[in-house]
């Protein structure tokens, strides 16, 4: 492209500091270095996370910082030694890599990767520097993939080519939201025929577990949220009915229990709070129940739990993005997609020129979106 | 029997309050009644978690009661109805029942049964009465089972038959240490070949931890003992290196991550306190490492879990006995050991007259014993 080997300067959301809403601003984007992959995003979502972000409580952002984590895009130019995709290359950027190489990427039960935030800072890329510059000032990277970028630089072990056919403003949920709360009951929670479910927290990961579970077979999806206005969306889903907890004197636990005899056979949190990572252990079965921790806590968050309600058997288990090794599942997962064995379309209920992003975030905080698209 | 259907004056050690030392007492033991088995015990073993009724740390145990739960013996009567054992039969008793006719009964994934003692008190029988009196004062049961007492009177479905040539005074350890520890390893874990293992605590339990990693192949097991008298048993049964947290500045889980890159496949809690829980779950891989808490923490403890532990994909699961179903499983365990499939004789350091049980706990709180087995 015309582009290929230069700066470009574009437009992106900058978080400046802990607790200031994004600014629209006009950044340098330097072209990609060896093993990099410069993309120009056609459309990305907005997550929970990314709202962690701002707020602070996700762990160890450098500030200033561009986030973004749910994004699809085209590849505009490539850095030496890029072998997976070439200008012109639809692509879905993940926030988990897969670099391939590490004895996590080559452990086939793991989709952790060595080069993953939690195990070393993805502020900078890998060869700790910053390709972002914004009035004179370095800006750090997100995950690696800053998709609230028009153009990002990213290591090439953290996008994957799709399907041409793939329209971009769809299939960008699969990098985050759809694809973590998917894989959490299938692949994480590995749902069975004719269980019994229930979903703490009913946005667009939680809307995707009650997908997963109703793939899977469950038989009876129980969603939980404080906000009804979520029900309608996650019956058309997959839920067979949904609760508030505000709706009861006892804790939502007990309203569990006491609904299906002696608790879920499979219970997730997908939400971050103490309190319903608590509930939702405690609302499986003694013996044979899952819970599936999806939510992200704050840093430095403690949650006291009681040892008994793992004695008698029970199970708690964290999920990455839904335990997919992201290279090698996009593009299948993609192609799923495209074949309609499921339909995250349903999870987008606003789509805004991103420009708007911050009205984006308003609808996410009031709680009155699903998932908004953005696009460039 | 010559003794059928009346009421047998025999010993027993009575725990008369909490904190107090085990009384060794002349009780009456009332015949059985319908569903119910006289069983005159040979051998019992002494397990931390009759420790814990003696110290009141344990849910809800109603005093006075004769604690005991690793007892092996010879039916001496049946009631009415009892159909799995005759008389002169020998059996193991055991302190997780398996009705066969609850939910979780009926469901062969799960070894829980709603008439065990976190769902039922099992202080009295199931028609709620004793058939215990001491000094003209009615006596609880412990887990229906209280195997401190020559004779006693269990519901059908606590005891199996097993094979007449198995030796009392070894099989009973099957009824709760072995199983629970090998169990914990082979059925709750399912340790794979050639994996990394950590146990934390090198008792009775524990140590049955270590012959269970063993037989299911892991390569590397690691012990971890504040008590380094421990060490050369736990290396005799298969441990191939043995730590004491003392020994370090640093925390264990970070010794442990240290020693093998990332944290161990699978770390076992065989011990019972909040510290060693968290450093359990620590001590396994971010990602598909599990954590199996064995040891029972004091009744109303709290464990402040970091859940960032969790996001990376760990899982933290509890066993009770080891996912045994105990009726299906003591047979055949028996069976096994008689075929010399495991070696459980090595975890008896000491064989005492019964009437020497207070010198049998005094042992274990020294740390001086790993089991002692009880002899009538
Ligand atoms: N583990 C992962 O890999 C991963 C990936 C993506 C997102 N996440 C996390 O998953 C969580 C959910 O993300 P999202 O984008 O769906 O968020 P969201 O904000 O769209 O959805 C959260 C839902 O929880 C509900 N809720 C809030 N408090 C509640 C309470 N006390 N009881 C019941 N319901 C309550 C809200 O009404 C909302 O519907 C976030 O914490 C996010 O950071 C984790
Ligand atoms: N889940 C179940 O079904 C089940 C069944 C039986 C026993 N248990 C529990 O398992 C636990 C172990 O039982 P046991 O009979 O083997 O007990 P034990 O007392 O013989 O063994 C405990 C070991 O832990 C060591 N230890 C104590 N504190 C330690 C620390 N801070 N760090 C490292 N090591 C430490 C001791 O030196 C000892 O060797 C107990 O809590 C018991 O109640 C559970
Ligand atoms: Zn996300
Ligand atoms: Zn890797
Ligand atoms: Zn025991
Ligand atoms: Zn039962």
């Amino acid at each position: 492209m015309a582009t290929s080997g230069k700066v470009i300067r574009c437009r992106a959301a900058v978080a400046w500091a802990v607790g200031k809403p994004l600014s629209l601003e006009e950044v340098e984007v330097a072209p990609p270095k060896a093993r990099e992959v410069r993309v120009k995003i056609v459309a990305t979502g907005i997550c929970r996370t990314d709202d962690h972000v701002i707020e602070g409580s996700f762990l160890d952002i450098d500030f200033p910082v561009i986030p973004g984590h749910e994004g699809a895009g085209i590849v505009e130019s490539i850095g030496e030694g890029v072998t997976s995709v070439k200008p012109g290359d639809k692509v879905i950027l993940f926030g988990l890599p897969q670099c391939g190489e590490c004895c996590f990427c080559k452990n086939p039960d793991s989709n952790y990767c060595l080069k993953s935030h939690l195990s070393v800072s993805q502020c900078l890329l890998p060869d700790k520097t910053s390709r972002f510059t914004c009035r004179g000032k370095q800006i750090h990277h997100f995950l690696w993939i800053s998709t609230f970028a028009e153009y990002t630089v990213v290591p090439e072990f953290t996008l994957a080519k799709i399907d041409a056919a793939a329209p971009l403003d769809k299939v960008c949920l699969l990098a985050c939201g759809f694809s973590t709360g998917y894989g959490a009951a299938i692949n994480t929670a590995k749902v069975k025929p004719g269980s019994t479910c229930a979903v703490f927290g009913l946005g667009g990961v939680g809307l995707s577990v009650v997908m997963g579970c109703k793939a899977a077979g469950a038989s009876r999806i129980i969603g939980v949220d404080v906000n009804k206005e979520k029900f309608a969306r996650a019956k058309e889903l997959g839920a067979t009915e949904c609760i508030s907890p505000r709706d009861f004197q006892k804790p939502v636990q007990e309203v569990l229990t006491e609904m299906t005899g002696y608790g879920v056979d499979y219970s997730f949190e997908v939400i971050g709070t103490a309190d319903t990572m608590t509930a939702a252990l405690a609302s499986c079965n003694m013996n044979t129940g899952v819970c599936v921790v999806v939510g992200v806590l704050p840093t430095g968050s403690v949650v006291p739990i009681d040892p008994l309600l793992f004695l008698s058997g029970r199970t708690c288990k964290g999920t990455l993005i839904g335990g997919w090794k992201m290279r090698d599942s996009i593009p299948k997962l993609v192609s799923s997609y495209l074949e309609k064995k499921f339909n995250s379309d349903l999870l987008i209920t606003h789509t805004l020129p991103f420009a708007k992003i911050n009205e984006g975030f308003e609808l996410l905080r009031a709680g009155k979106s699903i998932r908004t698209v953005l696009l460039y």
